[in-house]
């Protein structure tokens, strides 16, 4: 087996702390990475405090990786060792249902598997993930980074990038839509940045007004107070789709009307107790759609990996050392952070040393 | 103006009673009917009593109307004395907005023009409805009713019928699809025999477990109740496509976990008070819609009406005297009813020459 560190949680009242794991040696499909950069996603924090109620610890979370490859199976051919690679929130599925076939492995028939807090399906026990000096991936889960890319910064592409490309690709954003983005978080602001080099005129909506200079900033073309109801009003039956990052609950009525007919909203985000039940007539008037889309395949992670390399795209983050974990969970939570937090492995050596 | 009796409310706490009022005079472009059936839809029931908040009082309801053409104006080229027509719940749009310009009219940018409670383009106040000797309509909203049909009987097609078929037909159900049909009432039973006349295979879901014989003649190829839970489970992912017509509150999850991957639950129905709210996970985790659909625009209720020709496709009916309406929106209030209450307007005459 090979030996690990990392940052993990022992239970869901823990701190995450410094743990020594195992993970399996890499097989001949196998790629072995040594982690460089690992993003901090909400995921990660609702699974070391047991929030979604299915961890089994102790948890080592992190699912935004960006590393090098150190060695690679016997039938690897996609990537070779000094690789600079990526993983995401997937490190295995069935390959073989409806889904898998399509490219679509994020909604395998069978549930794919998880690289935290998944089933290991080669030495049993869970998956361990970025929080930590290497990790062991089939190569169909591992992606190329391109090369023009700051690798730290890019490290979120890998969730919260692919979170916002792939519903944005699905429902065919592109020149002369108008695009709505709810929310300015992590995955709003990567939003905003792929929305707009899709060529999209992006309209961001935040209950912040601090925020709204940020969003021009960051790509939108208007920023718009959604507790303002004469700026909402200004939008409605404008919208050709609107893509809601939003987690926490909120009026989805106030966005639903501001689409045009036949148009729909989709939610990526999941709240811990439900919204406020979304009108009927909102939907029936216009026959308006509400829909939501959960991360995106491999093949169009790569996609999009390529597309953000094309346009120079990357996540505005906020690197910290692996000591500052913790910290960084109780800042998010807070929503201080510009927009997210990225772990610099190189911080784990001093506690290999001890 | 042109005489007209009929019956309508005086008041939200009044009993339907007969009433005689005006109508314009048919112009260059508009058809004068004699009104034969006039099926009684449950938002008749509804605008009679204010339930929506928006009624305007006479109100004379009825929007499932088959009758015979008496006159026509000088511009009319569509119809000619003697046809047998019918009218919908639209008797007139804007002609210009985006949706109308699509053969959309049910969704004119500028709120379609009512055949009852809505506002009279021509001479001011209110439209009136088909409880009623006649009316006046312009020639485009004006359908063609198949030969082979029984007239009584292919009055509620035009509601039920295309409320159901133009659903059906936007989600493109046909040979080789699943589909759910919710809830075995007026709309529900139009629902089964057109989505078995489109090919596809009919699952019907009740909570009547008395039904569920019924929905198997009128063509469902399967029938389930919709409190087991077991029989519920055997239908997960499975489904491509839910037309739900139920109106009362329920447990949308209940059917959004049947559908498969990609696939949409569509609403025909508005709920008085909402629907408990739908669990976002569900429309994450399979990329599911929830849509709404309302009527259909003017062409494609001809299109229905001709596939309904077709397929010889009629609605079950309860033929009632006028005199019986306040009865019949009581039984119809306890689903007593098989499946569609239709007046005989002949039943008028007796009050014509009191």
């Amino acid at each position: 087996m090979l030996e690990s560190i990392g940052y993990g949680a022992a239970a869901s009242h823990e701190p995450l702390d410094m743990m020594r794991f195992k993970r399996r040696e890499p097989g001949a499909d196998d790629v072995q990475i040594d982690i460089l950069y690992c993003g901090v996603c909400h995921s990660d924090l609702h699974t070391a405090r047991n929030e979604w109620g299915n961890t089994v610890y102790p948890v080592v979370p992190g699912h935004e990786i960006v590393g090098r490859v150190t060695r690679v199976g016997a039938h690897v051919s996609r990537s070779k060792q000094g690789d600079l690679v990526g993983v995401g929130c997937m490190v295995d599925s069935c390959q073989r249902c409806a889904s898998c076939s399509e490219g679509l492995e994020q909604y395998c028939e069978n549930g794919f598997v998880g690289t935290y807090n998944g089933e290991e399906m080669h030495v049993g026990g869970m998956t361990f993930g970025g929080y930590a000096s290497n990790i062991v991936v089939n190569e169909k889960f591992v992606l190329r980074i391109p090369d023009n890319l700051d690798p730290a910064a890019a490290a979120p592409l890998l969730c919260a990038g692919i979170t916002t490309f792939s519903p944005l690709r699905h429902w065919k954003v592109g020149k002369g839509h108008k695009v709505g983005i709810v929310g300015l978080g992590g995955l709003g602001h990567m939003g905003i940045k792929i929305a707009h080099a899709m060529g999209a005129h992006v309209v961001l909506f935040t209950t912040s007004k601090g925020k709204k200079e940020d969003a021009l900033r960051l790509g939108a073309d208007e920023a718009v107070l959604s507790t303002d109801r004469s700026e909402m009003a200004a939008h409605e039956n404008s919208l050709d789709f609107i893509l809601n990052t939003v987690a926490a609950p909120h009026n989805l009525d106030a966005f639903m009307v501001l689409l045009k007919r036949d148009r729909t909203m989709t939610l990526v985000g999941a709240p811990a107790s439900p919204h406020p039940s979304p009108q009927v007539f909102n939907l029936i008037l216009k026959r308006r759609q509400l829909a939501g889309s959960l991360i995106g395949g491999i093949a169009e992670t790569q996609e999009m990996l390529d597309f953000c390399g094309e346009h120079g795209i990357v996540s505005d983050i906020e690197m910290i050392p692996i000591q500052k974990i913790n910290d960084a969970f109780e800042r998010m939570l807070k929503s201080d952070v510009k927009y997210r937090f990225v772990i610099d492995m190189a911080s784990l050596a001093k506690e290999r040393s001890e």
